[in-house]
């Protein structure tokens, strides 16, 4: 019962056979390896897109390196008041920026809203001196929250940031699960509705330690190759990062591994919802809910083996936020999550 | 026959198997798993020292990290001019620190000396405002030019950095071939000697991607928790890093594939050195040898298929540095070298 | 009728006498000489403390530097949601700092409340690697809604602070018109109340470019000679810092001038609160005032050659900032005031 | 018998002559004030260009803002090794670029060669992903050693910079005396010769504190009014800044100082020359220099009163450097320098 995160697993099989069946031979070091290489054609084939990639073992790294590509140093970029870019990378936008502001606006459900962009842009007005200059937005899908952002929702955004002037980040930490859930195709919730740069994780969905920095138009990112290997990112055998990143896109696995977690994740929510007296703060759309449960049920659940999160966050309705007898968690499933594992937790949670 | 580098091959297949056996069952995230606990045990097993370590994917992170512990933004680091820190991580020491100055001294054999540091020491003078402030020495064992400290040489350079007020800093990618060689036990060449942080690289010899920042004296590096995870290298599923140190460690493997890659070294320069018309550069000590050839041999040897390297360096004395008629090369053995590729590139080198 | 800002006027006429007197003969540089030194004599007379000094030209300057000495990069800086630190700075503190974060919280009337205050805590852990460290508060005296914290409120938010191991910053842009006001002597309202670095600025109040980091635990600022000099925020001919510091202080001159400041400004407070249909979004306890206009007195004020600023803020009451009729603006009032301008300015804002 | 520095001084009457005359009504803040704007106007006319101006109020500031205009954080910039952005300015240049590298390279007289230049362009070859990026070269006229580039050797200079792809700085903390030495025009010796930025220094030439960033290809510095602003280094009441620069340029007011401190240094060399066993380090071009005298000299020079640095400079002639019996120390004259302390200067000097 194991619901911290949905990094607390290993690989999929198939990913570690894969660096296997890598490791035999020489190879150009740095990134200049055959695997890299097909790593690349293969994103550009799942996002119908002539991208530019970058590999990097950490969505910490994918995210700030990403975001220093569209923000200068004066600059600001604006995401969801719970974005992990934020709230949960200690600082490393702000280091690889080299110190620009990333300011977190309120929003429902964990989304970022053109309503609550147009406030941060009267914040902030371009061309004041004394303002850090607006020049992204970042927004997670899914989010934070466990929600996903429709097409739409993703276009009116982008479009709104464009009018300003601003480029788009995605933080992709679980677009697969974006992906799986039938929210779009990989091209229709980037590039197609005005994503400039992607950060796409595989590490969360099966890989051991592999995300992408897809970039849509080529022109934004002249320097990632030196800000990559400047910030000790660029890994001397590259072949690890390549492998993983084709075999979970070969043959659709990055989605047969979402799938499975999402599918998880609806048992476990309507499990859960079928309880009296427990809710979700919000809905559940990918691989993570967050049910409100009595502290006695947490508790005894923790008790039973269960590991999981208390949770905190802005989007936290204040309804929920401010009762005492009840807390939020977190449950987040995996592609290693096992039907047992959900029952038991279920059965505990529906004890009396 | 390629001698571009020891990270040009994959991993030895203990550390592959162990990244197999660590894949099972949920663990926690962000370096809280067991095997990273084991791996910090056996470093200090190792060391003979209560030190704190982090383990992370690249050098270049290890290196800055380490450099960003001892050296303010105010400050600088004195190192051999040819050392990979000031040469060959595109300023990652420098984006760590926040903009200290890393500062490139001559020495022979591509070693630091004390007499290079006082120099280096009266350009920046303690206290003078308008001067970077000197506040560590870095040292590469083996040297980028593959000639050893000896155990006296760290001590005099260290006993020199502390009678200034500096911290010492080891940069070890290649330090177990520095062990393999005999140059002392790793407590001697380090902490015994003065070293109070050394990096301590596993992927050069055999690993896929792990270096260790091994820190002696743990009062020195209180945030470098905080450091690591704003840099993005805290891998979610740390069992990565921690299971390839692990089996890297365990039963002297790191010194045993150490000992191969010397031992391809020591073939390979023997057979060099009885080429007429062919000197090394630097002594051959470890796994990097530097030989001086004819242009037309270096083109012949290339268009056989050999994969090295062309050489420039501060270190390369004038009197070769000068010569329009040879090349200086560098060729690097590993673990997975083979006698046969050795043999090969002797008969070609030394074909009329 | 100029009211956008005290520093549109140019410096009192004893501290431009100042500067030429102190024009003869050669003196030390970079801050060593002998004006400089006696601005730090008159500070430790004026604060009543062993306090340690630097002079720079900006308040930004002034403030940067100091939350760098209080914040590490990966640090938070916790202040009220307008604060200048956070919003009128071009992001000067996460330049300094390294890109710390600086966190603006809700609060009244443009102060930090220990309630706000245990929020941001809650939500940056100490310890959790993946949060940002808490490391300073920064609060405004006189706050940048022109209200005044009493000594009971600083010393309150102090020890709030303090009992989360945050030290506490004081940007005292207008501190002279808090001790002008009587709010307290310069010891209580730092110091003594748990202030640890104070940025005292002169400009606003008479000088022509000049402010001081006053630093009352010398142990928290070993760097700052450095970090001042690195910043580019060391004079050469530091007589012209020294002298105008010595000036403002000498003789009260400048609680004189910050007591015409302010009693320009009750005099344009009470005058518009005379005024039907006219409030005050914030009480004038400074040289500020926020009155809420009807917006075709703005038009008016303006066509008659006022010169003023709209004003928006998070602090700004909801009620006021819904409504469509009414502007809130922004007057500040300086030594240089005249009751004539005054006069005239209710005068036409009076008019129906 | 100040020789110290040119910044030992204060400002010309003139020049406190404008400040007072400046201090009179309100002004629009941060730049926008009519002073600033004359002195836009006076550089452009002085240079024959239009050029986009910033003002500052130290070389510091002047130099590493220009130069963060030019290098991005992973670039490198080629300098001689005794320039003021590498030795003397406590890692300015690193901060505001955030963390790029200052290279100092070998040169006669304190002057960058083509030479040098490639060496150094080299080691760091364009595109190699482990090398910083070579961006820019900057040169000091009048150089550290008190020497002048002639015209063409500026041209030279630029054009192999221009070739590899590289942007021309140039430190003019004394282009004055450059310029009243008949160097050539200011055009000439910048724009025309390939400089792509200049930092203008009147400080040491007889104003309080004030620079100016000269750009003149206007793409360059999209981002400038930011950068300044975010370093602390846009003054509120700029007229302090804009009132210095006008009365510095108007009528001349510039080149007459610099042509007095000229005349004085001239007087000294000349003096020094005559006197048997002194010899100067390098040919006194401008106000700076460098005599060689016994150290019993140099002990009675300064039991007698006068004032100077003990130099030490990469740039010293090798045979210099080794002796025991002498000692280089650095004179500098100003506009404020009186021939009785010359005359007395060399007769204890001169004396047996």
């Amino acid at each position: 019962m194991n619901f911290a995160s949905d990094n607390s697993v290993g690989a999929s099989p198939r990913i570690l056979q894969a660096l296997l069946d890598a490791n035999a031979g020489a190879a150009a070091a740095y990134g200049a390896d055959p695997w890299s290489a097909r790593a690349g054609a293969l994103l550009a084939e799942t996002f119908e897109a002539d991208c530019a990639v970058w590999l990097v073992a950490t969505g910490t790294a994918a995210n700030a390196l990403a975001l220093a590509t569209l923000v200068p140093p004066y600059g600001a970029a604006f995401c969801h008041a719970d974005a992990h870019v934020s709230e949960d990378e200690c600082g490393a936008p702000e280091m690889f920026t080299g110190g620009a502001k990333i300011v977190g606006l309120p929003g429902r459900d964990g989304k970022l809203t053109p309503a609550a962009l147009a406030a941060g842009l009267a914040r902030y007005p371009k061309g004041a001196v004394k303002s850090v200059q607006p020049a992204a937005i970042s927004i997670s899908q899914a989010t934070e929250c466990g929600t996903l952002y429709s097409r739409a929702e993703v276009a009116a955004l982008a479009a709104a940031a464009k009018a300003a002037g601003l480029r788009v980040h995605m933080d992709g930490a679980r677009f697969s699960n974006a992906i799986a859930a039938g929210a779009g195709t990989p091209a229709e919730l980037t590039w197609k509705a005005g994503v400039d740069v992607l950060t796409l994780g595989a590490t969360k969905d099966g890989a051991l330690a592999c995300e992408a920095i897809v970039v849509f138009d080529r022109a934004l990112a002249p320097a990632l190759d030196f800000a990559r290997k400047r910030a000790g990112h660029t890994l001397s055998k590259g072949r690890l990062l390549g492998a993983q990143m084709c075999a979970w896109l070969e043959g659709g696995h990055w989605l047969e591994l979402a799938r499975r977690a999402n599918a998880a994740a609806a048992r476990l929510a309507a499990g859960l919802a079928a309880i009296p007296g427990v809710e979700l703060a919000w809905p559940a759309q990918a691989n993570e809910i967050f049910p409100v449960l009595p502290k006695a049920k947490v508790a005894a659940l923790r008790a039973a083996g269960a590991v999981f999160y208390d949770w905190t966050a802005a989007a936290i309705p204040a309804r929920i936020a401010e009762e005492t007898g009840r807390q939020t968690i977190r449950l987040v499933t995996s592609f290693a999550t096992e039907d047992a594992e959900i029952d038991r937790f279920l059965a505990l949670a529906g004890a009396p």
